[in-house]
């Protein structure tokens, strides 16, 4: 067996999140085990290196699979843009060490959320921003953020409540930038947990308005409790930027 | 009676142009006029300054009207934007001398064309570029942009075959830039015919794949026909960005 590595950008507008769901969904995985098995002539089963939430987009998420063809990555990359629609592209493409898988052999991620917090909204990034009104104080944001850094239990932050697997996870930096009235937060980590980056988000965002003190970090973290924390952004800010291995 | 000035900001995708065509148009100056108008509880009529074709956006057109109340400025881009649609919006509002209008005392104009030319589409900006992927060869489009440049007959340029005024401009500056795949041409004139900025723009990119000589752009300019002229790039890469009085 050959073992492929691609790299995927999405508008994540109009699907239902990257997790296949059956055989009559729109999802990612779906349309490109759909659209790569029909290209390869062969059952493929893409798997990427973690899901998205339905509305989420992506820069560079990563996937791989295997085929018992070898294939020509580059003509690969060419051909199979010209068959997936224009909110799917594989951005590259390579061989890989058949040990290799997307989620298993990933050591960190990178996650950007894009807030629109500009005085006036910004109609060219209505489906690429959380429109936040209210003006977010960006320093006290930073200082929490610090705060929520580490090898930490962040079982607080996720969105699944019947989650049963550790949710230990090393979250290595998260940085805060301003530009034209977005506020960007790229959170990397060495893993996320369901709906983590959001919650974490929309909890630097009620920070940021000052409904929540920036000494309560860890006291969310230490009360192991979804309760504890803040309320989940929305999907259309977030991008899976990179993954690295 | 006072006078004021807005400039505002739209995403054309969904819009047939600025100009209103009557009582059920769908355009951005009915759209203006009908809730503005609503607002002050008085008939308005938005004089833009110059209209936009149909999927054009703007970051920057300004349009002025008069009205019979004085009006709080600051209140009114508040509060006006509560009511356009989320791809409308009024970025700024002043009082302005009574003579002042903002077609006939428009100074210059600066429009910007982005062309996607990375060697894959970018997903999020297919409603905010012009897909072209044939490399373009930018240096080209440089030394042909200058020949445009100056005070002369554009009619070549112009998509309305019956036009009958001074087709006469001056076309100050044509800026190539790039950034990540895409190539962004700026234009800056004290005024622009019909389509003038899309067909330089495909004339340009002509040059840029090499169907077309450099040194032609004087020929193109003296033959006064619109044949002479390259195709017609499309509306969803143009913005109106700036008007100077």
């Amino acid at each position: 067996m050959y073992n492929y590595k691609m790299t995927i950008s999405y508008d994540g507008t109009r699907y239902n999140g990257w997790q296949r769901q059956g055989n009559t969904d729109n999802t990612i995985q779906g349309k490109l085990n759909e659209i790569v098995s029909k290209y390869l002539d062969e059952d493929v089963d893409v798997a990427g290196s973690g899901r998205t939430d339905r509305g989420v987009h992506a820069k560079g998420q990563v996937a791989s699979f295997k085929v018992k063809k070898q294939i020509d990555t580059e003509r690969f990359v060419k051909e199979i843009n010209t068959y997936l629609p224009l909110d799917i592209r594989v951005l590259d493409m390579k061989e890989v060490d058949e040990r290799f898988h997307a989620r298993l052999s990933a050591l960190s991620k990178t996650y950007k959320y894009v807030i629109d917090n500009g005085e006036i909204l910004d109609v060219f990034s209505r489906k690429y921003a959380y429109r936040f009104a209210d003006k977010l104080n960006v320093e006290k944001m930073r200082t929490a953020a610090r705060l929520l850094l580490g090898t930490n239990d962040y079982i607080s932050f996720c969105g699944n409540k019947h989650f049963k697997k550790s949710s230990i996870r090393t979250v290595t930096d998260i940085d805060i930038s301003e530009d034209n009235g977005k506020v960007i937060i790229a959170y990397t980590g060495d893993g996320f947990l369901q709906n983590m980056v959001r919650i974490m988000t929309g909890t630097l965002i009620e920070v940021g308005v000052g409904k929540r003190n920036v000494d309560s970090m860890k006291e969310i973290i230490n009360a192991k409790s979804r309760d504890a924390a803040g309320f989940m952004a929305p999907p259309e800010g977030l991008f899976l930027c990179e993954v690295k291995y």
